[in-house]
């Protein structure tokens, strides 16, 4: 079959605000071929991400990523390898055109997955998926007061581990910090999976970072995510080197996967952390997960939007049993939610699992999309490039 | 003073082609502040650029561009640092934003340097400019008898140097890679300094880069550049160890300093070749040439477009003398040419400098572009986010 169509669908909450949440808003990408549909979604800022999509030419090097997708054929995995490549090698000048690509690429192998009614994972390679335990995702509180009820809100909502993020992390004082870390411990209860992510705050600073360490230590944090900007390498190295029970995790600002791999051989992370809407899709995630197995680094899905994202990211580790510990997006905005009809709920052992269904598993429900999509029109030279689809199925 | 507007201009040549030309359009940065006005450049695609600056903010970390920069004071450069970590901070999930931003932080050193009426390469602490030798850059031929007489075209337009790149190498047999390489030598003469440029044609594949080895060695190439895609660190770092006589040369496609200093330190590169107009701009490529310089790497410009990236290219290492190999572009598109008044011409003895004038010091020539201009228009949610500034001075 020939890729015949690819639609970019702008979605958003009504008041987008400055909080560190991702799922404000989403760029939904419809792919069809043949007689087939799939879907995708950039983990991405919308505008840029559509503008790569369509843009003129700028020379052999710098092209739109449609062009090295659409009336290309589609087969089997390969032909998405294939495509992806393209995309590379074609548009190697335009920064932007991973994040593009990366919707489009998921929408590729649930188009696949329901033409040749198996679910991605098997396409990958998997004879079976495992659950996973997901972790509670929220924000640092304003004090740690308020730290304590989110590690509350977190156990009594059904999970066993909890992630806090950002906040006033790195903000103040170590001490001040390790306050947060504590009351994280308190709420979460002694025997709660506790991770931590200070958002890159310490730049490559890695004398901040290791006054962290003790407390985090103290307080039995299992992993210190993003504590450097994604290409500060050698401030992860050195990190590593200085810790004894947590370990570095990292790797959500990939996009290639390359990046991933010196995440682990440089940066010395444990965990290496892939959002498949940024590194170019399901297949360059996958090639992570086998690195990483093969390193003895645990791979763990970076996710913070949709379900229809969620489903993508456990798909290139769905078959690794040892890599137990999954992102869940904990409180996403409603237009997150609204994005499928199904949702991946926890089962009874408070685990998620990747769907046994054809593709990504999922029912994107483009009715429910119609209050939030963004009306975008982009013209150059009197032509129009992109208007906003239309919603209908 | 403070900065009180930014103006992109996406400029084209009237017909684009798939050459892997990268002067066939442009975008053009001027910032006001105060009684002063600076230009720069990205080096980047214009539409998806365009749409990083100005696009609706998602979230915290993901902020269009704009917004960290206009309202800023401005004062010396290390306002100019201090803006470039909150772009980097703020738009840190826009992967645009980088070669976005590249284009204003030029432009604001410009603006800087014609306030204090001194160079750019003195505000970067430099106390003088040494000339650079330039190479004549163009494509390989389509066979070798073109490539040839490229190369003595390169001889009779009064340069030493030449670098050939991409064309059919690496396309087929290393046999007929190295009739390429000995045509190039041949018309350039025994005492000509050869350049290969590969492209990243092949993409993490060390083998077939090393079968073009011997015969680069043999005639004598200085630098083999790009034989791989920008994040293949092992990749570099592999075929670095199986060279003899010739050098890599690579970093062309960092968008962050830390890139660079990876390719320098995993890559083993003894080239280490930056463009302003994506790294981020000056200052970080001035990191780069500091970096470099400590570790017996040798920095050289990346540009392939307008005089105005020229001079902005050679100020991060002007007053390191014994760099001096410089990139400049050989047979650019009209435009390019059109966008300055003035022109770093060579010299007798067929040197070129960065200038001696306050700023950039280049004359922008708004009203000669004015063939060139896209105009271009950006609506969302019913508010046009942009429209193509008009070109008055």
């Amino acid at each position: 079959m020939k890729i015949e169509s690819i639609d970019f669908f702008y979605l958003s909450m009504p008041k987008v605000t400055q909080a560190a949440d991702g799922s404000q808003d989403a760029l939904l990408v419809r792919v069809s071929a043949g007689e087939h549909v799939g879907f995708g979604e950039c983990e991405a800022a919308p505008l840029p991400s559509i503008a790569a999509l369509v843009c003129p030419l700028s020379h052999g090097a710098c092209q739109p990523v449609q062009d090295s997708v659409l009336g290309q054929e589609l087969h089997g995995p390969e032909d998405i390898s294939r495509i992806a490549a393209s995309v590379a090698y074609h548009s190697m000048d335009l920064l932007q055109a991973a994040h593009t690509f990366s919707g489009i690429e998921m929408a590729l192998w649930d188009l696949l997955g329901k033409a040749r009614q198996e679910p991605v994972w098997k396409l990958l390679g998997y004879s079976r998926s495992f659950a996973k335990t997901p972790y509670f995702s929220v924000l640092f509180g304003a004090d740690p007061e308020e730290t304590q009820q989110r590690a509350k809100l977190a156990r009594s909502s059904g999970f066993r581990a909890a992630k806090f993020g950002w906040g006033p992390i790195g903000r103040g004082s170590a001490a001040e910090d390790a306050e947060h870390f504590r009351a994280a411990r308190e709420g979460l209860g002694p025997d709660g999976i506790l991770l931590v992510d200070t958002g890159q705050i310490f730049g490559e600073d890695v004398a901040r970072a290791v006054e962290r360490l003790e407390a985090m230590e103290d307080c039995g944090v299992v992993w210190f995510e993003e504590p450097f900007h994604a290409h500060a390498l050698q401030a992860y190295g050195a990190l590593a080197k200085q810790t004894r029970t947590v370990r570095l995790a990292g790797g959500e600002g990939a996009h290639h996967p390359a990046m991933a791999q010196h995440l682990i051989d440089y940066g010395g992370v444990g965990f290496i952390q892939i959002d498949c809407g940024r590194i170019g899709g399901i297949g360059p995630a996958k090639q992570v997960a086998d690195y990483a197995q093969n390193r003895g680094v645990t791979y763990v899905n970076h996710t913070f939007t949709s379900h229809l994202a969620l489903s993508a990211s456990l798909q290139p580790y769905a078959g690794l049993e040892s890599h137990k510990i999954c992102e869940y997006p904990g409180t996403p905005q409603a237009l997150a939610l609204a994005i499928t009809r199904n949702h991946l709920d926890l089962d009874a052992s408070g685990q998620v699992q990747a769907p046994e269904a054809p593709g990504l598993g999922m029912h994107v429900d483009l009715q429910a999309l119609k209050p939030y999509l963004v009306e975008v029109s982009i013209e150059v030279s009197g032509k129009t490039l992109y208007t906003t689809p239309a919603l209908e199925t």
